[in-house]
């Protein structure tokens, strides 16, 4: 008989950031045991998992060695070894999602070229091997460059406008897009079951900060149009489908002007874009992974109150054990509720925590998204005296 | 500078039951650091606090070991050592709530005559000493006699109906109460920070298991009037106000046929009537406690959705590990989301978990209650081969 999920069935994590945190307090309603495993003794799962493991998660022997007691494993980020999940799915564990598809994801370029096979709307590109092919494209900036491999939060990133910012690009594989001269900026996140049984998020409309390329806050439900919101989540379905999908997929979207929607980029794990649905759904993003990767039913992914999501950024200049500047006075803001990662030190735009405000409407909320923003800095603790 | 409540702040909870696991998924958001004592060392909490002692919750030396590195103490269970927390808090540490109330609630007939000194409603009562002066007071029944202490979840309470009754009746303090005519019986959760700010949740209906009881199922908003209402939630505020009660208070009340609301009792802690929050509320009674003692502004207690929550009880005769057969039944019912407790065996009666229903109204939640409880059993696993 198949140990039930609840009987001490062993879920391994790699990554113990603020994504496993989340996802371990889904998982204690469901009594699964959970193990993580994380280069950083102190990461922010370090005090809740059942066993915690410090190593590297791009090493194989160490997550050979990591998974040889458990009986499914996931992922929280996905700069991953996965050989070792190979090796592990080869042994004849549960590793979801599929460590093919997340090595595919690593990859920009052949995320992009995924899209392009199966007719999934995105921008028109070229890869390019190093700079000298970057140069051979110039007529058609404004371009983005993207590293194939290693970005994450804006690193690898590049946009080319004119030819300073040419004389500037990586000297490595790159994926090449023209700049999308989009109008909105959105997400969806999808869960998929190993019986192929699915359920969308609503989608949530993302504003960036430009100077830190990290989301500032977002909002749901988007302000799309119908037909928007079914191009967008009918993508995030074909998505999963097509790649037969088993856990949570974030899809960052671009909604251009003339109401076309293009895939951004994705991400095989719960998502920054999906933390609002923890207070505003039924179903949060992180019980949604667990039913997926445990093979039990979707659940309800209803809106039950407009939210809003606001990041909590460490402040520029401040290194150190963090002090939430003002977080009494954004608690007194009725419908925010924060969200701290318990990152033992904060550093300039650092993601420490978020803060999830609901509201009625969107005007209510973008008073209160403006409340929270001028009220609260993470910033360092003084040294003790 | 005192410590911020992220910084390392050190919150002992006495009692590591599934109330301290709830308590601390909700802890994780506020980065508290959180100890647990509880005298079972498998006990809920025992995988998920930064540390665990295995102890007596009523000794006091061992009380008085377990806070002294503490910053802060609350419970999630009344039977303590109340001598050793007020020993704490002359030492100057925080203790919510206030053990002198503790102390009070833990005895029903002082928590009777509170009432009665503050003019709060609630059913007619003499105390009784022993079996003899129970048998005095025939003429008065049908009557309901309770322990003045050590009654839980149903022990240490006898209904008095007839003589056969009565040769039945504890020969011990009672309290001795008129048996109330209720129409409903309904429950309110009511917190209080320092600040003497309040903040009062949903009023909720409670239908009783009549074998066991226990609450077999409640929902929220209560089928009631508006007076009702307004009367549940003023007199949960002047019960606050009068005990100038810092935590959560959770105080259940019959509801009369002629629109009277009378208190039954209180209990100084989260509540069974309360687990409906964590999903259909923005701040869930955990939080909410926590902002309570934490000296934080009370969140908003607003209902998201209907709701309703259905205890998972161990089922007659099974006892050892246990299995939720019909689990993946429930879990394919839109909007139905389980809390498993994570004891290790289960037992007749024994509270193993709750799940909670969100539906569009009370006809949608009767239904997947019914759906609910008769899909769902806890029995042991069969003994392995």
């Amino acid at each position: 008989m198949e140990k039930p999920f609840y009987a001490g069935k062993k879920l391994g994590i790699l990554g113990g950031g603020q994504l496993g945190r989340m996802l371990i307090q889904a998982a204690i309603d469901y009594d699964v045991h959970i193990s993580i495993l994380d280069p950083n003794p102190q990461a922010p799962c370090h005090a809740y998992a059942h066993t915690f493991t410090t190593g590297s998660l791009t090493d194989y022997d160490t997550v050979m060695a990591f998974g040889a007691d458990l009986d499914l494993l996931t992922i929280e980020i996905e700069n991953v070894n996965t050989e070792a999940l190979e090796a592990l799915q080869a042994q004849g564990k549960e590793v979801f999602p599929d460590p093919k598809t997340v090595r595919m994801i690593q990859d920009k370029r052949e995320q992009k070229q995924f899209y392009a096979r199966h007719d999934l709307p995105t921008s028109p590109f070229v890869l390019t091997d190093n700079r000298a092919a970057v140069l051979a494209e110039k007529a058609r900036m404004p371009l983005v460059q993207k590293l194939g491999k290693a970005g994450y939060d804006g690193r690898g990133v590049k946009v080319l406008k004119n030819e300073a910012d040419l004389a500037e690009a990586f000297d490595a594989p790159s994926l090449l897009e023209d700049f999308v001269p989009f109008e909105k900026e959105i997400a969806v996140i999808v869960a998929r079951n190993p019986q192929g049984e699915t359920a969308v998020f609503p989608t949530v409309e993302m504003v960036f900060d430009p100077v830190l390329n990290l989301v500032d806050y977002l909002f749901a439900p988007a302000q799309l149009s119908q037909a928007q919101v079914e191009a967008a989540t009918a993508i995030a379905l074909r998505l999963v489908d097509k790649l037969d999908y088993v856990g949570l997929l974030a899809v960052e979207m671009f909604a251009l002007k003339d109401g076309q929607i293009w895939i951004n980029e994705i991400a095989p794990r719960p998502h920054n874009s999906g933390h609002f649905s923890i207070k505003a759904c039924g179903t949060s993003q992180y019980e949604q992974h667990l039913r997926a990767i445990l093979g039990l039913p979707m659940g309800d992914t209803r809106l039950l109150s407009p939210a809003a999501m606001v990041n909590l950024l460490g402040a520029p200049d401040h290194r150190g054990p963090a002090r939430y500047e003002g977080i009494e006075d954004i608690l007194a803001i009725p419908g925010v509720y924060p969200h701290l990662y318990g990152k033992s030190e904060t550093k300039p735009g650092r993601k420490m925590g978020h803060v999830t405000i609901l509201g009625e409407d969107l005007p209510a909320l973008t008073q209160k998204i403006e409340q929270v923003k001028s009220s609260i800095q993470v910033k360092s603790l003084p040294a003790a005296p």
